[in-house]
């Protein structure tokens, strides 16, 4: 059970905390929105993974399987992403490009000034831009927000990753805006 | 220097970030003005030492000296609060609710899965609502991702408390939606 009484219970994660919300939900999914979903260079399937990621070091797993869902549903992939997202990426072909961002999005979790010039450089070299770079910090630091709202508050989410598929569908395609 | 190229480099702190990313400043802000400056029953002095003190324990010193000196814009009081706000407020005259409420702050701070039944009792106890919880997490919650966002970006801020005095008017009297 939340630890504030929320009017729909049986809403799982931060679902619940939109609906007892809405003043704050409407800013909340509009930053989901814009980006993971806005224009970018980076594929919605490459943003959702660094949310995803950043999700599972923080251990929220209601935000880790949804947006890792949600990362399959982009890429077309099977939801074995979810697991492989957990454990770095072994089995999923991805860019060095987003190594190196994923690499950022880990400094950012531990804390922003973990961030160094070399870690810059690096992802850098292997073709990221500035905007890149940008949406990369704020996406990693936006779910170090959602990550402690839904953890914080104390939300039940469901277990296995087969519960999350439609969801992270309804993520993917319909999207934020239209929660 | 910051770890981008950013069009005003004069500009500190969040302030360059605003002005380089319209498309993510507009929800920022929002959430700001309603978390900070919207309607609750904890004033606006209350909610930005929430905010000055999770910065503080990021050890984000844009973040902290800015809000703290908004909450001294608040409280009308000397911006020596600043530094007390740092101490844990052994100085300031704060209810016994307020120091619950930043005791589940502080609890957000370190991770989302640290507040405890009996963190969430105790400020019930000291008269806490469940919008008071609420607003407190999701306060303590977004710093994380502002503190992150300033310093995961390598901004620049200026050093002094006296340096904020203004902003922290213009933040407490205009507010974050007229940015």
């Amino acid at each position: 059970m939340a630890h504030i009484k929320l009017p729909n219970e049986e809403l799982p994660g931060i679902i619940g905390l939109l609906n007892y919300r809405p003043e704050t939900a409407k800013p909340l999914l509009d930053l989901a929105e814009t980006l993971l979903r806005g224009p970018s260079s980076l594929s919605s399937g490459e943003r959702e993974i660094i949310a995803a990621s950043v999700s599972y070091w923080n251990e929220c797993h209601f935000c880790h399987t949804s947006h890792a869902a949600a990362a399959a549903a982009h890429l077309k992939s099977d939801i074995s992403l979810i697991d492989d997202i957990k454990a770095g990426l072994p089995k999923t072909p991805v860019s060095d490009k987003l190594r190196e961002l994923l690499h950022i999005a880990h400094q950012v979790q531990r804390g922003g000034k973990n961030v160094t010039d070399e870690d810059i450089a690096a992802a850098k070299d292997q073709g990221a831009t500035d905007n890149e770079i940008h949406d990369t910090v704020l996406i990693a630091a936006s779910f170090c927000m959602f990550n402690r709202y839904v953890d914080g508050l104390g939300t039940w989410a469901p277990g296995p990753n087969e519960a999350y598929t439609e969801m992270g569908e309804r993520m993917a395609h319909v999207g934020y805006g239209k929660f």
